[in-house]
């Protein structure tokens, strides 16, 4: 349920070159077929085949697109389909498993079983790397299938495009209209040995003017192919052995940038060089975080950390340019531009972890949203944007989070009053999901919306971040309006029953209603049990309104030992049964603050114990080692922050609530040169209970470290034991 | 039959801002209609209702595309549908009658009835200035239908996209698959007065993921649309006799390149600021050549000039930015891009015309031909090609003639070798339509290839004029290699029926023969009566073959007198019945230099007699004034060049032979500062002969003119007579 995948990527890397397992189809009978779910990354374990290789993957999403040119090498006879799981041998796909195969950070291998070929993969930043090792054969294929692609459906080739530029180098781009609604991925491929010979099918049916096809015999040798449905193959004579390597550099703006992103990046470079070069990159940037543990610690640690790099991604060519919303091409002069933004899970943990420790990234990420909200022809700031697209997926502007927690930590190099105006023009998108009503009611009457509650309490959230950032430019008036709306979350708080609740146009709060139940109750991804407690910006009002710290605790620990029914849990999304504690979903994001509350309820030591807990217990280096999508980023954010000590509950504050490390030791090398050193005295799976915390030997007393201490450098001590201090 | 337009452009302009008068699709169960062929331009004289307004068109074709970005202004209840000619009530169209209707170079007007709106046309290079002059109303609507187009069909559009900038401006793309296989224009268009408010429907059907559609109403109000079959409506209220004036620019590249085209062309002018410019340029093209006649004549005259100065077609933004035929974005330098290139007509008067005419554009034109052969991965240079694509309609490779003739004459500035390498190497091309066959047999045999005769016809013509080059450039085995091809025609001359005929692979004529008949006798766009007088390299030769001057005489005769029975006239492509005279048919190319080769054959007059009768017969300025397409101006150059008294029978030299000037008088205002005086001493509708020839005072008496003695100035004088100088 993770949705990571096994290939190759370089840290926030523009190619994610990864097996697929298959192809399932988006749609089947012109339905939603919710059998694709498990192929948002490409790859799915449990599956005994592989379709072939593609270029682009998101890490850890709960929806997909993407899965540019999958190519796979096949020796004997030519065949154009993928074949199915059960009868791969009707088609290209191969057997493979699991004992022959490898994923090490920038390089992955798998053995394809039905053709006795070695398959591996290596990336730079654009540029996907593959090498296959052929046996002896004068029928060895290349396939190259732009048919193919991740929540595919018949149509959503818009438009495909190949040149054989000579009989080594090959040209072309591929157009979907799929999550990203208009986007075209263009890429150069360059082979080490010259293919003998090539060909197409075109699945399209006849095109409509034929009088090209009369001239040429178009289906072998024919340098110039266009249409929605085709597959490419190149053939080889290979001897026993030989090995055949192929770059494949993609580029969001043309052909020609393709291919001087594979030359700039790889021109000359072996197989084995570009991989060197890709963990030299991994080595560099998870050292960023040097933990002392047992191996087992370190895999998940270094996991985790390995997840939280992969995106954003980069979207831009060597030469700075990209394509933006407005469908122009820009070009990013001093800064990297990002894409794949899933701010609704990453504003939490993962931009903030940024903030920490890839400052100059996340400011860069920052100028990647502020050219969003430019280019975009609404101005607002991204919701869920990937390649020159906003798919508006999941609730809230949580971008406003990201941009006032970068400005307000120092992390920002570009104008934060334009900044600041982005923010409140996309708070004040009236007919944006909603806002309207919430701006002139302070709530969202349920017949208008069917996620009317999540939106409130996130809208309130971000404007909050809003507000933060107003104060911290000294903007009154905009800081008065802001923080009156981050009160919002009254308005859907029934103090009768003690949860968050769906109010209707006429005041009222819904009748038919289920704190329990996540869908048709008012929330997105969670029900009332968990969302009733999203107010991170202003806890201590969320205590008294559920009636003090006590009972606040008291419903914090029924949130985690309640036995979630098995109606309620299938209908609860994107998570597995172990994705849940009690009736606690740390599968989902909205509850991932929620351990960190009791800090507030003067209970600190079951913050401690909670945090240990589902560190142990939702983090695992198996393959089925999360308890749901690793979101873009986000859970393993969670991960990293939680096991180092502290999170930050309201990002948009310098704050950081601390818990219970899980690591020993820990070092962090700050990009300012600075170090911030963490050291777990007594540190043991059963000591997660903080005796005492000392920063540079002042005892901190509040459970709160500031952001400015630890980019001050320092040393951070946990005193661990296994009793709690009350 | 002309198959051209009333609409509003300038000088080999990249708009053609034209009405259309219905919406015919270019498939009618799978199958080709062919009532779509009326609509190769657009506009149909016979019909009584126009669907709108749009900005691309090709001029004289027998294929179409284009027709991009149809604008129709309307008032009172919004429809989004066309209706039909029967019931226009039904829909957006409107009814109009040719009495309200204008049409100027560079402008057009014409009363829509049905909305009492008066809607004008006008145009600089880049940019349609449209101004609809409505009646009041609160109900005003400009609908811009993105699924319309010429030659359209279910599934042409694979993509559009609409970009609501402001409540003025808007910009977006039509990306199509037809004639063109791949092809995107961009566009931005300006609103004189901002629109209250828009509208879209999109008729796709919903789209693979909806998310975005729930955030919000996408059919009101919101500026982002894409889809496949989209039309979008811009709402108005209008005083009475309120004019509103949209701008809309094109661009091969991006819409941001299309909104400077915008910007530079017409940024501040009115609507007749930019009328009275594009007549300025009209005004000053026209009068390279100044013709003495009658007004009747003057009308044929100009009309015939203006249509050949309509195409090749400006193919590239103001910034010299253009879409190359590898997908690349690519800059013009030192040369206007052209694309519409028809060579296949044009080769043959057009582009001679040009070197006489507007040799700076036919260097340039020569220029994008080379830029196309650089740019396409098979390296050939272009047979039919537009907007970065080539269609590879017609036969022949007559590129190389275009070039051969512009470097003979002294007219191209680029490489002269490289250019005659792109000659040989696009004659070379084994896989292109028989060429192989060609080369290895020198025929074609008709199992292989059901145009082997014209083929073999056409490219040992072309051989010719890549021989001629090559001797120019002192390549003297190219030359011998090609001046060998060249010879081919001799191969498909069967001398026991002194017709050119079909010979199988083992040698043998086709026994099943028929030299009147068109179809499936191995010819195109004619019979074996017109396409075996076509050796117009070596019509010596081809006299001799058909048994001496005499007998040949005696054949164009038969030719020119003979009736040709209905059976076989009906299946004659893209004529009228007014379109040929006797079997002689003017309305297709293959035999526009026929009437010519009397003066090989001994009797001048009748060269003479001819080419004054079917000036007269041919060209009227009338609604079906021309007897075939226009064909991109070869018809009207023609025209032009053999009413002025000769003609290039054979493109790639310098000779043209005389025929009998139509005018009374003319002057040629050449580009090099000289001018060349051409006058029919003596002229009038009956003094079709020439009794003699003077160059400057010196007698011409083998019947040919030399280039040189154009370009260098000075004056012919023809002396006219009713008699024939025998």
């Amino acid at each position: 349920m993770g949705h990571t995948y096994p290939g190759a990527t370089v840290p926030f890397g523009a190619v994610q070159l990864s097996p697929e397992t298959d192809s399932i189809s988006y749609e089947l009978n012109g339905k939603y077929n919710g059998e694709v779910y498990k192929y948002c990354a490409g790859y799915r374990y449990e599956d005994k085949t592989i379709t072939g290789f593609s270029s682009t993957h998101f890490s850890g999403t709960g929806h997909s697109d993407l899965g540019d040119f999958l190519i796979m090498p096949t020796v004997g006879k030519l065949q154009l389909n993928p074949g199915t799981a059960t009868h791969p041998e009707n088609g290209y796909r191969s057997r493979f498993s699991h004992q022959n195969e490898k994923a090490e950070a920038g390089y992955y291998r798998v053995k394809l079983d039905d053709y006795n070929i070695l398959a591996e993969l290596t990336a730079s930043s654009r540029t996907g790397v593959h090498r296959y090792t052929f046996p002896q054969s004068d029928q060895a294929h290349i396939i190259l299938d732009l048919t193919a692609g991740i929540y595919n459906y018949e149509g959503k080739n818009i438009w495909t495009y190949v040149r054989i530029e000579n009989d080594g180098t090959v040209t072309g781009y591929r157009q979907t209209n799929g999550w990203a609604r208009t986007r075209t991925v263009y890429f150069a491929m360059k082979f080490s040995k010259p293919f003998k010979s090539y060909g197409q099918k075109n699945y399209d049916g006849q095109q409509s003017y034929r009088g090209f096809w009369r001239k040429f015999d178009q289906t072998k040798n024919f340098p110039e192919i266009a249409g929605k449905n085709l597959k490419i193959y190149f053939d080889f004579d290979t001897r026993e052995q030989e090995a055949i390597e192929i770059k494949l550099a993609i580029s969001p703006v043309s052909q020609n940038n393709a291919l001087e992103n594979l030359e700039k990046e790889t021109g000359t470079l072996s197989f084995d060089q570009v991989k060197a070069k890709a963990q030299e990159e991994w080595n560099k940037e998870l050292n960023k975080i040097i933990i002392k543990g047992s191996d087992t610690e370190k895999v998940n640690f270094y996991t985790a950390l390995y997840h939280t790099f992969i995106s954003p991604t980069t979207y831009m060519d060597i030469n700075g340019e990209y394509k933006g919303l407005d469908q122009n091409i820009h070009k990013a002069e001093d800064f990297i531009h990002y894409t794949t933004f899933s701010i609704w899970d990453t504003y939490r943990a993962l931009h903030p972890l940024f903030n920490i420790i890839q400052p100059k990234r996340n400011n860069d990420m920052v100028k990647s949203m502020m050219a969003h909200y430019q280019q975009f022809s609404m101005k607002m700031l991204p919701i869920w944007s990937h390649y020159a697209n906003d798919n508006w997926c999941m609730s809230g502007y949580h971008s406003v989070s990201v941009v006032a927690d970068a400005i307000i930590k120092g992390n920002y190099n570009g104008d934060p009053k334009e900044a600041l105006k982005a923010c409140v023009a996309t708070a004040g998108k009236r007919e944006y999901e909603g806002i309207g009503y919430y701006i002139d009611r302070g709530y969202i009457p349920d017949e208008k919306n069917g996620t009317s509650v999540s939106n409130t309490l996130e809208y309130a959230y971000d404007d909050w971040a809003i507000a933060q950032l107003a104060k911290h430019l000294g903007e009154t008036e905009i800081y008065n309006e802001f923080i009156r709306r981050s009160e919002n979350w009254k308005n859907n708080f029934d103090s009768k029953i003690g949860f968050m609740r769906p109010r209707l146009a006429d005041g009222s709060f819904k009748k038919d209603f289920d704190v329990l139940s996540t869908h048709g109750q008012g929330f997105i991804e969670g029900n009332s049990w968990n969302y009733s407690f999203f107010v991170p910006q202003n806890p201590d009002e969320l205590i008294n309104a559920m009636g003090g710290k006590k009972k606040f605790a008291s419903k914090l620990d029924e949130l985690f030992t309640m036995h979630l029914p098995d109606e309620f849990f299938a209908d609860t999304e994107d998570i597995t049964r172990e994705g849940i504690i009690g009736g606690y979903v740390h599968g989902n994001e909205p509850a991932h603050h929620v351990a960190y509350l009791y800090n507030r309820a003067g209970q600190p030591w079951k913050t401690q114990a909670q945090i240990r807990r589902i560190l142990e217990m939702q983090y695992k280096a198996a393959p089925d080692g999360l308890g749901g999508n690793d979101d873009a980023g986000q859970m393993s954010a969670w991960y990293i922050l939680s096991s180092l000590g502290f999170y930050p509950v309201a990002p948009g504050s310098e704050d950081y609530s601390t818990g219970s490390p899980a690591v020993e030791h820990a070092v962090l090398n700050l990009e300012n040169g600075k170090t911030f050193e963490i050291e777990a005295v007594n540190q043991s799976p059963k000591n997660v209970y903080v005796q005492k915390i000392l920063l540079n030997g002042k005892e901190i007393k509040d459970f709160t470290l500031k952001h400015s201490e630890i980019m001050n450098g320092g040393k951070l001590i946990f005193h661990m034991s296994s009793k709690p201090r009350k």
